[in-house]
């Protein structure tokens, strides 16, 4: 499976990342030394509150993301408590809040899955080295990046394990023994499941040396289905980065060059982060018979002819977390779309005076119970120790999309503050809003949605505006030299595939399904080319 | 984790499993050959139908239980398709009809542990070596059967990795970075995961190299704290063996001998088998400060001391499916507790000649979108290669509470037959329900809650019938050889609970936590003893 494969070249053009140690959170730290000054503020105004920036804090802990995205990137990790490094170089520890994305990702995939006839099973994750040696192109691909097991309840092993780097290989095997005839076609499954390569440029989130994917592995009595299976899943992943996630993800056929190990053909969902690098955030192959050959993966057909099946892999994995986090996030830390947060609202109460707390915290519960009775996930924090203006940071930096202020003022009014994490200050705020529950869920209800539109349109606009149609390798070499992507017709050799690689950092990340009408001259050759492919760097 | 410790004694007395292969699934081939004089027969009753038995079947492939259990178990996993070994050695492939269990089970705990405050995430799998040699009585018990890491990316490593075969290790490793102060506490996480153990006696889902579990972990400020909450995880545990998988389990504390590697006190759940042999279902372990010592897991308490952490972990595993297997089981295959079954109700349309069949379908459609619009599992065989007698069967064995019939006469009468696994033959069948959608309804609920009551009392009543009290060593060897549990006041020393498991085979299961409240003698030495504790052969 080729969601975290990482195209040979490309890696020695990305920036170095900071490797060790994720900053400690400092955060906390950090607001409490302000947060007297906050909290006079906001008690003065009563429930409004103008709160102090990040950016204008001297002892800032995430650094601007325009100052250094990758430094930007791992502070958002830390101070949102995303993920921290496991004792292991490469290796990641996924906290709740972080796992909890996860999650929201696996619920929505499990019952699409499940709706278009897939089952759940699991398969060892230790597979026999001469398994990997059987599909040339897989074992070239994989072999540089096994973890092998080699000592087994103390003995030294007779045949080393292979700790799955992705399943295609035991799939097979397996598969062997369940397909006799064509009745047993088609075959569909999926597992949820860790998987190891041991990469040696780690990110978390991104490509750590262990991480939890989905691999789906199909198995057909004719091209025709396996061709459609593919294609059926890399739409399920659009559907899923535009839906759920807002990212407006360019959905594509990789070029030979860049096609899974072992694959006839590989479709892919590309994504545009906000330093504007490509992050290939899920794949589907069509494997044709490759694996089946390799194998002897056969049925009787309805003829009585034995035959190989034809197949598709399929995965996502939790580096998408990463890209939900890089596409969406801000100086402020992360902004997540409504639909995979997992606190979709924060109720904040403020009080002053003792006696006004009673009424205040009634009030938030009330608030909670209304929303979450719904459906929609609200947390309160009533921490003591903390001031408003510290949790409005605290909430802001972990993405939570709509903020609920309750103070004295709007108790007595009977209505609440709800301010948008997507739109900063006054101009996301609105004042007001009644506390009666069929009122205020409609009201929040209706902010979800704009946010979720919202998010998706902005990174929209961004993405498009940083495509360029190229029609020169000149033009092409502008673009890529100006971080952009760069779309232009190409039916070039792989070997002129490579040059653009070794000479401006960027591959061909796609030939986007959709593509323009008109007659298409090559780039680079000026032959004529059937398609338009879209070239960027890359992580 | 103990879960699946195999306490070392008892298993020189168990009986060797058959290793590979499974059977291959026969099942199909055998009944296909006398599929036509049953559909005869069907066809010759309108809708109700004499079932030939797989033990009146001279081609048999379910081994008769009481004449071979353990062969029986291998059957039942081949044919309903649970589970297929692996390639490598000990290792299982879980198929979809098997991880449709788990899956339940997860479902049902993911909820309880949310509910309680604890959080999922996920650790790293590779633990180096030197963190499994901090904690001594850990080492001991878990480095004998290990798997290690000794490659990776191609080159040999300098520190050698275990494959997790728990997190206790890593888990406190990373605790020492998240926990600073008693604000940081209690801190409740749960993983979903699968773990290694080099098992030298493997069976499928009882004791597997690989498996699937759920590992909590804990910390708290106090030693009341931490064993609240090892009480709590462990009657959460009880409460789903009884009520979702109806295996009345017996809740203890184990003997000192028996406790987990690294461990306090270990809490758990012990299941009667239908060969009467326990299975240990579940532990939940008091750690004290063991890993917080020899990690230097610590916080500044309110009076700002630095103390260690007071720990717990717990742990629930896919050997539960083993047991559900061996607790319900018969000699028509498997028999699922409703709650738990991935097809709760399989409905199978009977027709006769090709112009009967679309009233029959339009029927059997009608009475599954009743059902499974009000959430329940149901789906309809309509397969036209297969008799409805061969299809009853294979139901049957693979444990579907419900049957529902419909024949061109119900669909005349507008009512349907309705079987029950857990009764054979006409006892178990109901004519003329009516299809009338809330009746239907109605009568199919209820007929699952009875399936699922009359399970439990089943196994009840089967436990009950095998546990003998016991005041004395022979008695207890008499009870052990005729292969029940003996329950017998106890307070002897290590040394003579270690004779009792090289003498009879028997280890101590737990003391229960319900005790009888009369005064008592230990049974090997005539010493006052505060508890009984349970005897038994295990798994």
């Amino acid at each position: 499976m080729g969601a975290l494969r990482l195209p040979f070249l490309t890696s020695l053009s990305a920036a170095v990342p900071r490797r060790f140690p994720l900053r400690r959170p400092l955060y906390i730290a950090n607001f409490s030394a302000q947060s007297s000054a906050v909290e006079k503020e906001v008690i003065a105004s009563g429930e409004s509150s103008p709160k102090p920036k990040l950016q204008q804090d001297k002892d800032r802990v995430i650094t601007p993301r325009s100052q250094d995205f990758n430094a930007w990137y791992l502070d958002i990790i830390a101070n949102a408590e995303l993920a921290d490094y496991g004792p292991v170089r490469g290796t990641m520890v996924i906290r709740p809040y972080g796992y909890a994305i996860w999650e929201a990702i696996q619920d929505y995939l499990n019952v699409k899955f499940k709706e278009t006839g897939h089952s759940n099973m699991y398969f060892p994750q230790f597979i026999p080295y001469s398994f990997i040696e059987k599909e040339a192109s897989h074992v070239e691909g994989f072999s540089p990046e096994l973890a092998v097991v080699t000592i087994g309840g103390g003995k030294e092993l007779e045949e080393k394990l292979v700790v799955r780097p992705t399943s295609e290989t035991i799939v097979n095997h397996m598969f062997t023994q369940w397909i006799h005839s064509y009745r047993d076609l088609p075959l569909m499954i999926n597992q949820w499941a860790n998987v190891t390569r041991w990469e040696m440029r780690t990110k978390p989130f991104v490509r750590t040396l262990e991480f939890l994917w989905q691999e789906g592995h199909t198995a057909h009595a004719t091209p025709e289905e396996a061709e459609k299976e593919a294609l059926q899943m890399i739409d399920i992943y659009t559907k899923f980065a535009y839906e759920q996630a807002a990212i407006p993800v360019i959905v594509g056929r990789k070029s030979k060059v860049e096609t899974f190990a072992g694959a006839s053909k590989t479709y892919t969902i590309e994504a545009m982060m906000g330093d504007r690098k490509a992050l290939q955030a899920g794949t589907s192959h069509n494997l044709g018979q490759n694996f089946s050959r390799a194998f002897g993966t056969q049925f009787m057909d309805e003829n009585g002819q034995r035959q190989h099946v034809w197949q598709t892999s399929w995965a996502i994995s939790t580096r998408f977390v990463g890209g939900i986090i890089m596409t969406h996030g801000d100086d402020n830390g992360l902004m997540l779309p409504p639909k995979l947060a997992p606190v979709q609202v924060i109720v904040v109460p403020i009080w002053k005076k003792e006696n006004e707390k009673e009424a205040v915290f009634k009030a938030a519960s009330s608030v909670k119970e209304t929303l979450s009775s719904a459906g929609i996930k609200v947390k309160i924090d009533d921490s003591e120790q903390r001031t408003p203006g510290w949790k409005f940071n605290f909430w802001e930096m972990k993405g939570v999309p709509l903020r609920i202020e309750i103070g004295p003022r709007d108790v007595s009014s009977g209505s609440v503050v709800i301010s948008r994490r997507d739109i900063p200050g006054k101009q996301g705020k609105a004042f007001g809003i009644s506390m009666d529950s069929s009122t205020l869920l409609a009201y929040v209800k209706g902010k979800l949605d704009e946010v979720q539109s919202s998010l998706l349109e902005r990174a929209i606009s961004f993405r498009d505006s940083h495509i360029v149609d190229v029609s020169s390798y000149n033009e092409l070499k502008e673009a890529i030299a100006q971080g952009k992507w760069a779309r232009g017709p190409w039916s070039a050799s792989d070997e002129e595939e490579l040059k653009v690689k070794e000479e401006t950092g960027a591959t061909i990340r796609c030939f986007p399904l959709d593509q323009p009408a008109c007659a298409k001259k090559c780039l680079m050759t000026g032959n004529s080319a059937d398609e338009v492919a879209i070239f960027a760097k890359s992580y």
